[in-house]
């Protein structure tokens, strides 16, 4: 089945466009009242993430709505931790939990091995199933949290203000990390593999809390694991090369050694100017970015100023892919989305061609 | 009276020291048992504040168990929108509350025209009592929170995640944004200069949550306002220079900018190698920082190996004031400090005359 609209794969690897293509990071999800709706039938989160015909449907909601040009897998960044027998679950208005914890090198070591593929079919499953329903609208963009990120989160037990317990440990026990790490990387590079395998058309590595680590830890102990894994990707599938998207939230001062990592495109936050960064690394890499996701608060005019404003700093030319320097909030306006959406389209006809 | 240990202000001018001073930002604080104490005896956080003797007393407390070589003021970043009768309160777990809040240009231009000077005389009387106190040991530093960070606090009516009231004003409402931010930048010279004249020897301005902000933003509605207080202190007090310190947090990708702000130092968090800003700026201003607060929850040897590399990473020569990226956190263990201020002085010698 051939893709009617690839200008997002198109823009991954840096070919010409029509007009710049745009997706948003958590466009399936709260601020859209038909996902509240299927959540609520749904129960609880996790029972979402895992029933392939739900997953599916949240999926697709958001491009019944608006023109995004890709469309990515709905699920949860947890869901290898939870493979890994850490027992995920979602206490109301507290985000995620685990009930086990990593604390110590032998906790590290206790991990068991799994299969991950076959532990995480509901997600391959899912992905099987937006592909068919996409019918080749536009792509499927598949996804991982990375390494590091997963480790904070199996070591604090959750979220975090500081992540202390997860510097700690890595501070005081540095060995043990880097196997976790190893551990992570590995299921990552399965994980992602089986994605691409089932259909996902692209990967996006969600390196959420890369940024909270001084430059040296960074490169260490998230950075050196992403540049494992994509080493280890598949690079193409159905006769077409599988771009990966690497997104550090709060990593604009080392874009240079994450456009280094092998990656495709590198996702960008708000905070970083994208001129900037295409001087500093546009001539090797696509950009994925990068409006203040607050900013879907403000007027409509407000919205399509600032879209203009971005696209004139990235100017003319290829290898740039639309979107929030981070997820939507749930309490944005649908009708806002919409105004970005079709902004970008329109603004960005004069950059192309 | 004459001070008997200088190093911190000859550091921020960089002038020559012996070794690197070191202080902390919240170096009086929840960490130190004596602190919470007198926390106890005062009953709630803002009489602590307005009481120049307890106010004196645990600004005084962290210089009795440790060689810091500066001693910091100890106040709240918000009592300029409590003297403008926003009514500031804090809230067991909550952090700090305003009960009323800014929301439009009309709130904004009813906010009453204060004497700053007078409406804070419980600040100025602390720093002269605190001055009386040191007795000319170490330096005392004066301290305001910036525009910026001072009116997203009172446009939210407090803390927040993302900040999203706050920006929707500002990409909503830019003139009555600025207008805000005039009328503050007012007091904040006004309050600083009143610190100035009491005593304060150095003068940092905290910028918590510029970093929050796209770059065009930050320049436009936090460094903009910084730059004409800075021009407003008074240059010199006692016959010394009252060196000027800037610290925006997530600053790292805008160094240059804040290093033309016409202040002395500029104060790192821990996502920026010292030895990278330092070729950056350090041949225009003195750095300060930039451990990573969490590294004082790790081992003595990890704390020991960090101070020494960052030393080494800033390198041989002037311009180096030693401080985490960040306040310190309640739970550090006192004993960890002593770990630290200790390694500070003892691998610095190297890097001096």
């Amino acid at each position: 089945m051939s893709l009617k609209n690839d200008r997002f794969l198109k823009a991954l690897l840096r070919e010409d466009v029509d007009v710049t293509p745009v997706w948003m990071m958590r466009q399936a999800g709260r601020y859209l009242p038909e996902y509240r709706e299927i959540r609520k039938q749904a129960g609880d989160f996790m029972t979402l993430c895992q029933t392939p015909q739900l997953a599916c449907e949240v999926t697709l909601q958001p491009l019944r709505r608006y023109a995004f040009d890709a469309a990515i897998l709905f699920s949860d960044i947890l869901t290898i931790p939870d493979a890994m027998g850490q027992g995920l679950y979602f206490s109301e208005g507290e985000g995620p939990k685990f009930r086990k914890v990593i604390r110590s090198a032998k906790d590290v070591e206790q991990l068991p091995d799994v299969n991950i593929a076959s532990e995480l079919s509901y997600v391959t499953d899912a992905v099987s199933l937006i592909r068919k329903e996409l019918n080749g609208s536009v792509p499927l963009i598949g996804f991982s949290g990375s390494p590091w990120t997963l480790a904070t989160y199996m070591i604090e037990g959750g979220g975090s203000k500081d992540f202390r317990i997860a510097k700690q440990f890595m501070y005081d026990n540095p060995e043990a990390m880097h196997q976790l790490l190893e551990k992570l990387a590995s299921a990552v590079s399965d994980y992602l593999n089986a994605q691409i395998r089932a259909g996902a058309q692209a990967v996006q590595i969600f390196d959420t809390w890369g940024g909270i680590l001084t430059p040296a830890s960074y490169q260490e102990f998230s950075l050196a694991y992403m540049n494992k894994i994509i080493a280890r990707l598949l690079p193409e599938n159905e006769g077409r090369k599988v771009p990966v998207i690497v997104f550090t939230k709060n990593g604009g001062q080392w874009l240079e050694s994450i456009a280094d990592s092998g990656c495709h495109a590198v996702g960008l936050d708000w905070t970083t100017d994208i001129g900037t960064a295409r001087n500093r690394i546009g001539d090797r890499v696509a950009l994925q970015g990068n409006m203040d996701p607050t900013m879907l608060y403000a007027s409509a005019e407000a919205i399509r100023k600032e879209v203009a404003s971005i696209l004139q700093s990235f100017g003319k030319g290829n290898g740039h892919v639309f979107n929030l320097g981070h997820g939507i909030t749930p309490e944005v306006s649908p009708d806002n989305v919409a105004v970005f959406v079709e902004a970008v389209h329109e603004f960005s006809h004069q950059y192309h061609g």
